[in-house]
């Protein structure tokens, strides 16, 4: 059994959509006596979020909430955490620790030594991976992150008891947690994940541009239903990582194209061995992700 | 309702898997007097068939079987129709059609027009638009194809009458037949189906080949789960029909290698503005997709 003990009174989240959302709904379902206090961009969702009983307040004073709060959860879009961290910097003690949601870390970690000044030691960068074609507060659910992989990105200026506590309460929303670099963790998901979403958004456009796109797409069948279903992603959200990611995305892409292009020329001389060479160590490889 | 009504007494399957067995299954549950006679060439594959009711008979003789039948499925890998028709064709009389399960047309059709010479006109081409990450007669089901399309790509050679004794025995089974030439079938399926297929084996391919390929899948999630599931096909078929398929892919990779390269300039001069463009158009088409 983890321990998964959350010596915390008082949250204050930043955005109380799917991934900030889900979070104060599994912490509080873990720890009912926690008090949640929301802040965003619009007011409406923040209403909303209390409606569904993910927020016990709307903060209204980021002073006062922020100073007396034990964890900030920064869980708005990546670029606008240096905003937010500079707002919040001056009002951070040795209470309060400062996480966030963000799916790169290496800007956000960048952002934080240019915005938090000496207070960067109370922010331990943190991933959750947890899927996000759905957002909103209509999205978050309590059960979200169980089972799901949040890694931590600590900073050398972190200590161990203080990311030992985010790491406890990531565990206490069911989630299993580990430790990179930042450096490392944005290149592992340049490869995992965003270079997938950004192959699957090129393919549905490539074909989007064509004009007889309604006749390719009524024959379409379940391998493109599961290669694109990550195109119907957020937009903006993409554009976001892509940009925060841009030097490991572009390598990965730079990589992929040569390989493409190993198989152009495969394809090009009927080389039917290699073929099947690439095609066997794929399905090996995926066949056997996972199983262990 | 469409009319369903199948006339046949006996049909004769070569190759009992999974496109095969399941079409056998499927027309018997809706006739079942009809009679099923199997070719294959494993005899413990035809057993099992047998063994699990796909098959009436293990055919020993083909000229008597093919020659009182109605219909002849060919349903091996596209590779092996060339010489499966070149031995049915002295057989074929006005009383037997011949369909096939390839998932690629104009190399089948050329196949057919080598093979089986003056008889050509009784092979209606078909693909069968249903899942192939499994395969084998355990993997047949009476309902594969139920709600399923069916592509018939007619021979000029072909009359009216015989192409819609083809579809009504696709609809037996459940299917939603349509109509291409085989040059419009093989555009179409390599752009929705084989290069979708060919970047996800790609993408799996060169994680695979990488050193730290296990601490990056480790870190995989549902995006790269969906985005690769098809990577997890069986290479020999893919091998065969990216070969058979091959310059209409050829012509698909090229126009996907461009549309990666446009994405990688935009990426590099961080080009927020045309990202989020691409991904929106793209977005919203798939959104969108099948909800017609």
């Amino acid at each position: 059994m983890k321990n998964t003990d959350v010596q915390f009174k008082k949250i204050v989240i930043f955005g109380a959509g799917l991934i900030g959302g889900s979070f104060a709904l599994a912490l509080r379902r873990a720890h009912p006596e926690i008090e949640v206090v929301g802040f965003g961009r619009s007011l409406e969702t923040l209403k909303l979020a209390k409606e569904l009983n993910i927020l016990d307040r709307i903060g209204e004073d980021t002073a006062s909430e922020v100073g007396t709060s034990d964890m900030v959860l920064l869980a708005t879009p990546v670029g606008k955490m240096g905003e937010l961290m500079r707002k919040i910097a001056p009002f951070l003690t040795e209470r309060t620790l400062v996480t966030d949601g963000g799916s790169t870390k290496c800007d956000v970690v960048s952002a934080a030594y240019e915005n938090l000044g000496d207070k960067v030691s109370r922010f331990i960068p943190a991933h959750p991976i947890a899927g996000a074609e759905l957002s909103g507060p209509e999205a978050a659910r309590a059960d979200l992150y169980i089972g799901k992989k949040v890694v931590l990105t600590p900073l050398p200026e972190n200590s161990r008891e203080d990311v030992l506590k985010v790491r406890k309460a990531w565990e206490a929303c069911g989630a299993n947690v580990s430790e990179l670099t930042p450096e490392m963790h944005d290149e592992v998901f340049a490869a995992v994940s965003h270079l997938p979403h950004l192959l699957s958004f090129a393919l549905v456009h490539d074909i989007a541009e064509r004009k007889d796109k309604d006749l390719l797409l009524s024959f379409a069948a379940s391998g493109f239903r599961d290669f694109t279903r990550i195109a119907a992603s957020s937009p903006e959200m993409w554009r976001d990582i892509c940009l925060a990611n841009r030097a490991a995305l572009l390598r990965e892409l730079k990589g992929y194209a040569d390989e493409l292009y190993a198989i152009y020329q495969a394809l090009e001389m009927s080389d039917a061995a290699k073929l099947e060479n690439i095609f066997s160590i794929a399905r090996d490889v995926r066949s056997n992700w996972n199983k262990h």
